[in-house]
């Protein structure tokens, strides 16, 4: 029988390992951009979970394997799929770590290292208390585990494996945690994603870098296609002007106005976390900007020397790394093909090589298990969490909602100052703990709640 | 007395030891835009000067130092000043160099090392000769040397240096080598080059780089800030759009005019060392924008994730490294003024660092010592030099012309190919021998012909 308070308690009482666990995992690189230490992640994230009583194991995807795990109940319960990612953004810049990204440290109460948000901080909540309700007595609930290897590099495998897989991936609903909490520290839960589209453009000129001086004037300047190129595709007010990239936005639904207008927004608090002077942005402003309408950013801009000081060539190659997060019903490929069409048509010159899309997501909130997983983080934190439609990041959500069919519900567990994809990663100790917690009870709730529907 | 034929016939039974002397100053890292290694070049050229019999010792400067060295006859023979540079550009990228940068190696008749053609080759061919006119018999001629450790940074503390020595430095006339020869493999001597104005721009956002999904939409991007201020600063079809840019450039005179349509240039071999598929220049196009017209070139442009794949970042910075190529009679400081006022108009948040300048020069060729250095040039290479009015690069010759008041005569002794400031730098072994005879032949040759104009 299922005793969530003993749960509770055990916990409370394993909180340095839990801890310890959490700094094993974030010592393991799991680079999946490059692929650094991804598979010995995987093989260690399978001990940590059958160390907890989950049957796990690696599967082989077309690239960097996935980690599957399950706890079965029986066959009448509902089964829970927790989607998460095990592998990590690049460390780089390097020199900006106060300490070392790969050994966790913790100062003022932080856990500073790559992953510690990212997602590692978060599967491992579900996986510990996944463990502490098998020894403490477990809710008539199926759980199944799919932690991804790929989702920093776009999860480009993950489509093909769950066709292949589709059976053992069959569930009631999915339950996952990635990004942040709301800024005041309040819970939040959220029903979709915004999606993706990671493209590179890549200009080349003469075969190598040459004197500016004694070629200055003769060489065709990639640099500047680049500027030109770019300064075409977003105007200076920010609007996107690929062809037809607008096209399918659809506007927030009433219901999703109404709640746009309930979420908070804390402008200090935001000013605080970014360093900036001052924003234009109300409440409604930023939130519509974050869930509902689409971005077309630069991640990355290079060419020539990157070093201090200066050095005088005329580069032979200029790059820039561009993410368009996109809302529903945005399509990935049909923005891709436009941006073919359109460097065709503008700059047949550009190479353009993509790094990976999703599509955006959405669950509409009003069904039950929704209604029931709301109610248990309430329950977790004692206080409401902020119900937003969307999250501004992106999530392979699609995967669960489009390909396996569920309706896909995410509690985010980290910090909201936890720089995820930037130096000094840091998750908060207590958010950590707060989230092992919060998986045990939204397990034991929802497997109730459930249950009563079903009778009822 | 000067026996030319037995001078050089010592050169040649020398050629191994010439080589080695190169080898060891190649090995000595001397990199002025982070000071690695420079004052310890500096030492080691002190030493191989003073083995060629010359007076040579360490200077100081504000910055990084000069070595200053030399070899009086009497004071009724005319002086000439040789300038050099001993530091060198920076290695990266370092993964593009075959062999490593600072080990010099020899493959198909090329010595493969940062430095060699630029200019640790070129100042040592002077040298060398002046080391073996020493033994075999000196001309009727004083010479003093100016080594110059931070040119590649825009010799920023050489004005003031000068202005300190201005006695020490007192000579008739200026010859030196940098820059290339013709791709033909022809001599050439130079009397001017387009001046610099090296400047970085950046543009600073949030205080670090954030998610571009978690905080894509309410964040200031200071890439595309970037972007559309680089896509305002030069036009698509080259022209730089500062005020006033264009205002002091002066049109070539009429016997320059003249001298463009007789340079020579090869386009097949212009496209087989560019690696271009085809060109739309012609001659006296080529030869025009290299000397007579300025640049704005962008050497350097970065921002967020530099790294292979992808990361999901808005980058809190952005930079561009510009360097702007300069022809009589503008002015650095007037354009640097200039480039400050549009900036303060158009994109104040932006800030602008300056990493040097030097002012464009002009040496009238008519002078006896000019055409005495032609024909000597003649003679070292048996065949005629091309005469070209100016360098496409730049050198402080305004130091020479300007502040010392020289007429300042340059014959470059590397190869076209020679991948100065690239990867893969390489002097050729002939090119470097050819030079350090040429040395022989000028020295002896305009101590002749000064002494003969003196004379009659």
């Amino acid at each position: 029988m299922p005793n969530l308070t003993e749960t509770l308690r055990l916990l409370e009482s394993e909180h340095w390992q839990s801890l310890e666990t959490l700094f094993t995992l974030l010592r393991q690189k799991s680079i999946s951009a490059t692929g650094e230490g991804v598979r010995d992640c995987a093989n260690l994230l399978v001990e940590i979970m059958q160390n907890q009583g989950i049957t796990a194991r690696v599967m082989e995807t077309a690239g960097l394997p996935v980690v599957y795990g399950e706890v079965l109940h029986d066959a009448t319960a509902p089964t829970m799929l927790i989607y998460g990612h095990y592998d990590v953004q690049p460390e780089d810049p390097l020199d900006a770590w106060l300490t070392p990204p790969f050994e966790p440290t913790v100062r003022d109460g932080r856990i500073y290292g790559r992953g510690g948000t990212d997602n590692k901080g978060q599967l491992l909540a579900h996986v510990l208390a996944v463990g502490a309700l098998r020894r403490t007595g477990w809710p008539a609930l199926n759980v199944k585990f799919l932690f991804d290897g790929e989702e920093e590099s776009g999860s480009p495998n993950l489509p093909a494996f769950l066709e292949q897989h589709r059976d053992l991936f069959q569930a009631d609903f999915a339950y996952s945690s990635d990004g942040p909490k709301h800024e005041s520290g309040r819970p939040v839960v959220f029903f979709g994603v915004r999606g993706l589209l990671y493209v590179e453009l890549v200009i080349k000129g003469a075969k190598q870098d040459f004197h500016s001086g004694n070629r200055g004037g003769v060489l065709p300047l990639p640099a500047w296609q680049l500027v030109h190129l770019l300064s075409q595709l977003r105007d200076e007010q920010g609007r996107c002007l690929l062809p037809g990239f607008y096209d399918d936005v659809i506007p927030p639904t009433a219901f999703e106005e109404q709640l746009l207008s309930t979420l908070p927004f804390q402008k200090d608090e935001f000013l605080r976390i970014t360093g900036l002077p001052d924003t234009e942005l109300d409440a409604a402003t930023y939130w519509r900007k974050l869930m509902f309408e689409p971005t077309c950013n630069i991640c990355g801009l290079t060419s020539g020397y990157q070093g201090d000081g200066s050095k005088t060539i005329i580069p032979a190659k200029a790059s820039a790394k561009i993410d368009m997060r996109l809302v529903p019903n945005q399509d990935p490929e049909q923005i891709m093909q436009s941006l073919r069409d359109w460097l065709a048509e503008h700059a047949p010159q550009v190479e353009l090589i993509s790094h990976g899309s999703y599509l955006p997501s959405r669950t509409p909130i009003e069904q039950p298990v929704c209604q029931s997983i709301i109610r248990a983080v309430a329950e977790a934190y004692g206080q409401e969490p902020v119900i937003q439609p969307r999250l501004g990041g992106s999530a392979p959500d699609y995967l669960l909602t489009k390909h396996l069919g569920l309706p896909s519900i995410w509690a985010p567990y980290a910090n909201a100052d936890g720089n995820n994809h930037s130096p000094n990663e840091k998750m908060g100790v207590q958010d950590y703990l707060q989230g092992i917690r919060c998986s045990a009870v939204v397990l034991t709730r929802v497997a109730e709640s459930l249950a009563k529907n079903r009778d009822e």
